[in-house]
């Protein structure tokens, strides 16, 4: 079992969005690495050379005495990574605790591995080249006890006032909704990209009202601000733009879907009540 | 025919949002509204009073002499507005420029009416009780003679500096693009809404989400912003998305044809060729 300290022995596994990001955060906030581990030397010795920090890409030599291993991997590599590391033929991890920081995958992918376990979830999405805005970032933690459940709230706590406690459960439901309103709606600006470069006009003129889009939800729901001829039963203009969209099979059929959907209190309902 | 200058005549028609924050944003930068119409009452008085502007409910009282006439009223009033009026009757009307703020009626709605006529459409989604950002707020204007156009470039640009010359064609896709990406995504966050509370989930914790999907296209395109599990072909996590969506028909509905477009490269590829 292992208790929060600013010196607390911190190892992170991973050298993508997540981890990079994760990585520079605990170097701001004073919470060094003690070990970096990544599979991909180039990215690995970049990140590692900007942290200052040691590094190594074989998984058996990995620091044996950490308090913290946070694996900051893809979903599909956490199992395989804690195969590689042996981790029941070295009873020194025994006291340590294991996170990832996955969306989807249940925090009891550790059980047959690790006695402390958990969840250390930043609910965002990173890039390289843009700095998250860490004063609101939500951390979504967990683990199989109620200390080491405390701990990852206190090293939470370090990197954004804005810490959640969120069972595997709940964050699959989180996972879902973040696909509705990151990935689907990017992929909606994708679409009027699309829509106004193949008339010659730029992109640029739709960039403010996407984000006045986004930011209206902040203090509004979403249901009051939604308008547009959907909501209001403009017939007239929706037949104009299904003509338009003749040349776009895929935006037509997603057009009336969402069109059928905006005002379809029953659907609303149904949605609801589950 | 018109010219700009600082203190020329305004009358504006409407009392909305649009007619709210033009008429507010008129005031801010030193041009006085010469006269309001709106046909209710309460709302016209209360901006009217706002604004310490003449007003008038009767559109045959409107004053004749002005030099611009903005209607920002509905898409279906413009034209029972203009016949209300009785421009044709009335020869003072006739040097008078007259433009619309709607992004999807054509220019030439004034045309049976006017001899000076055009657009003067902000595109951006007004609401009351939220400042628009007007330092970036793109302004498309159009007119039917080059000389009117040059006045309303000068007018926008008192309250932007972001205008830009759209002809009714052009307007029509922005329109199009712009339900996509501001109507279309507000309803995406109303679904990421409606899965969290479901689930006693509050929807605060994907708002900082939302607000980065939305700053992040503000300097990369969208299509290289594009992540997730159809982004990354990971049939794994799109099934348990598809399993806990089973109780909302519509939702999964929608996940399957956003699923299914995402990473279509034929469907991309039609269109852009169109």
């Amino acid at each position: 079992m292992i208790f929060f300290s600013k010196k607390m022995k911190i190892v992170l596994l991973g050298t993508g969005n997540v981890a990079h990001h994760l990585a520079h955060r605990f170097q701001a906030v004073g919470l060094s690495l003690a070990q970096l581990y990544g599979r991909n030397l180039e990215k690995l010795t970049f990140l590692a050379n900007a942290l200052q920090c040691p590094f190594t890409n074989n998984p058996q030599a990995l620091q044996l005495d950490a308090d913290l291993y946070i694996l900051a991997v893809s979903d599909g590599a956490i199992e395989i990574l804690l195969q590689e590391i042996e981790i029941n033929a070295k009873g020194a991890f025994h006291k340590a605790l294991f996170v990832h920081t996955s969306g989807t995958i249940p925090s009891t992918v550790f059980a047959p591995f690790a006695k402390h376990y958990g969840v250390f979830y930043p609910l965002q999405t990173f890039s390289i080249g843009k700095q998250p805005d860490w004063s609101n970032l939500p951390m979504c933690v967990d683990a199989n006890t109620d200390q080491q459940l405390i701990v990852l709230e206190y090293l939470a706590r370090q990197l954004s006032p804005n810490v959640h406690r969120i069972t595997d459960a709940q964050r699959a439901t989180l996972h879902v909704a973040a696909v509705f309103v990151n990935n689907f709606t990017n992929h909606l600006f994708h679409i009027g990209q699309t829509i106004v470069e193949n008339e010659g006009i730029s992109f640029d003129l739709l960039k403010p009202l996407i984000q006045e889009t986004a930011a209206k939800i902040q203090h509004n729901s979403p249901q009051t601000m939604q308008t547009g001829p959907a909501k209001r039963g403009d017939t007239v203009t929706i037949e104009k733009h299904k003509t338009f969209l003749k040349k776009y099979p895929f935006y037509n059929k997603l057009y009336d879907l969402m069109t059928k959907n905006i005002n379809d209190k029953k659907n609303h309902l149904f949605a609801l009540k589950k």
